[in-house]
């Protein structure tokens, strides 16, 4: 209304973001101003760069600049474990954690018949391609622990089991630093069910 | 670290925002890979757009595409009220009221000892040339109701006095909305101090 057209055109381009309402805008806006000039380039080019030169990966679905990705084409991973995840973030959760060293699929969601999401809208079909590949003895199903999370895996289960590959899910129970007494009943009764021998 | 570079660079562009961590960034990342690219263009043009070409009205210190600034060119505008405030945002804030038709003065800042911000430091020297045009009858301070906007209010006033112009400060009190219980000591007491007949 009463900002110059360059800074109010930033702040539109800023509220588009997620989380981002118009004060937020306001103030992001004002300290793009203040930055150096150089700094503010660097952001333009990395949003175009972004989002040109970033595409998924042909084999596993993951975000790369390179096709196949770096993960795919690193030979010293094992090729014989397949980590099926919902989301390319998910992905980097993993890497995070510096101990699984196999390759990944990337589904880009899960099945939710209230949203109208099947087995065919996410990337499923390439799996099934993938596991006609012999190497593959183990798929780890770590989708979300959540209601479609848990849907998408046992389709996925029931679908591979006449294959005779390994399936496993990820282990549901307290997070670690957590509290007994402020855990949710559902994640107890799964901790205890899967409680193991010391 | 395990991000393709483009998105990794992306992240550290959002992380040098204000407010912005690596969680929030990696989120704000992702989600300019969804956008449509026309959008992430836009964004990236309005980022350069806003650093290049908005300067600071050599008149009133408004930050502006046009100088003098809109504020300064309109003559619909009471030319003989001049309302000095600390920052650009603080105009808008009063454009948004609707109610005062004068002229600003940005002052970029406030005069602040502790931080070694002298008057000279600040867009002063700025104001007393503009105040020697006769036109100007009274002036508003409208700096923030905190320690150094009132020592740059009463610094102002008393470099003014002799001049004859007529000084006028904002009211301090109760907002509007807010609760006589939770109102501090000053506020509380600077209302009852403010205090009018009805």
């Amino acid at each position: 209304m009463h900002y110059p057209e360059p800074i109010s055109k930033l702040m539109d381009s800023f509220m588009k973001l997620p989380g981002i309402g118009p004060k937020t805008a306001g103030r992001l806006a004002f300290f793009v101003l203040s930055m150096e000039e150089e700094h503010v380039l660097d952001f333009a080019k990395a949003l175009v760069n972004a989002k040109r030169n970033l595409s998924y990966c042909s084999v596993c679905g993951h975000i790369t600049d390179q096709d196949p990705c770096s993960i795919c084409q690193d030979d010293k991973r094992d090729q014989s474990i397949v980590c099926v995840v919902q989301d390319p973030k998910d992905v980097i959760a993993m890497e995070k954690m510096r101990e699984y060293g196999g390759l990944y699929h990337v589904l880009h969601g899960s099945i939710s018949p209230m949203d109208g999401i099947g087995p065919e809208d996410i990337n499923i079909p390439d799996l099934l391609k993938r596991l006609k590949n012999d190497q593959i003895k183990e798929v780890i199903l770590a989708t979300n622990p959540n209601i479609e999370g848990e849907a998408t895996a046992m389709y996925i289960s029931r679908l591979l089991k006449p294959s005779g590959i390994r399936m496993t899910r990820i282990a549901h129970g307290l997070p670690v630093g957590g509290d007994l007494e402020y855990a949710d009943e559902v994640t107890l009764s799964k901790a205890l069910e899967g409680r193991r021998d010391l």
